[in-house]
């Protein structure tokens, strides 16, 4: 037996799909929908519809934007010099949140991993040749995952980049912030050590 | 500085707005709406705007329904001389899981609240004291919650329905299934004690 009206039980399974939104969330917030302001409401069915359709990748470096080419690109103020490389569009928002980068950015768009069939032509490389040739770049940082599709995808990356007059660099592994070495795993651990650093007098 | 496009960021926001979405689940699901398939994300903005359409109150029971009167109102095989009382009609859904309960309902829509300003005028106690007159309704089981409002209302219905014909009964409170009696807090073990039954052999 059907214990919600029809088209309530509708929103429940298509709200559940949502990730992270398990059964009884979705029923909680169908019948809070119901219940909620009707401006609220409309409002947010009406935002669901348009960010697909206002929002869209620079055709530059790949990030989400709503104008074109989207504001880093846009802007004059930041290093054009330097580009980073990241796998999507979501990881330049959590860089731009250390604001410590100023430079440009561009987006792979994934990983190179054979065993889902993605290949360097999957990704948006030609592309990022192409910037190098003509948005004198010179240097380029890979900021990828530290899983074996990110290492695949940076040695690869550096090796192809090669003798194209650039600096390719990758963002450093080791203990995160705040942790302590009982709390690393064996591969942060050994890579923390081969990436140590000399402390120099200042 | 805004690290989103503008439409994206206000989708968050109002996505932050449902119960029990915090501000990680709230970009988490605007993202994965930017990326899912386009037909299902169509399908949730009309569902959200619907729904409120759709779905309205039985002007009898109060249950949240498509048709009118609702399915249980006009379910000739369900006994129409027990009526149900409860407060939201969402606690008919937890009633209609057991699968136990074969009679109707009456929605009161909240508790008697002084402090919340809500007083017997407030509820559709006039509106249950019409369909005892009409329905040829025998039996009010209260099915409130066990909490101070919960208790005043049941009282007053029990007084206020007194006279009229039909037997008031409330349904049991004591330790819920399967819970040891050292999860029990005293207020739940004195009701549990108080409303101890005789073992009869059978």
């Amino acid at each position: 037996m059907n214990l919600f009206p029809e088209n309530l039980t509708r929103l429940i399974q298509q709200l559940n799909k949502l990730p992270g939104i398990g059964a009884r969330s979705a029923e909680r917030i169908a019948l809070y929908l119901l219940r909620a302001d009707e401006a609220e409401v409309k409002r947010l069915a009406e935002l669901i519809l348009q960010v697909r359709e206002k929002v869209k990748n620079c055709s530059r470096c790949g990030a989400l934007t709503e104008t074109e080419p989207c504001a880093i690109c846009s802007d004059p103020r930041r290093d054009s010099s330097t580009v980073c490389v990241v796998e999507k569009p979501t990881d330049i928002i959590s860089i731009e949140k250390t604001a410590v980068y100023k430079g440009k950015y561009h987006v792979l768009g994934g990983k190179i991993s054979p065993l889902s069939g993605v290949g360097p032509e999957d990704l948006r490389i030609a592309e990022l040749e192409e910037r190098i040739l003509k948005e004198n770049i010179r240097e380029v940082i890979l900021a990828l995952g530290a899983d074996v599709e990110g290492d695949a995808t940076s040695y690869y990356l550096a090796k192809r980049l090669s003798g194209k007059g650039v600096r390719v660099s990758r963002i450093a592994h080791g203990l995160p912030a705040g942790g302590g070495l009982e709390f690393a795993d064996q591969v942060t651990l050994s890579r923390a050590l081969e990436g140590r650093r000399e402390i120099t007098e200042t």
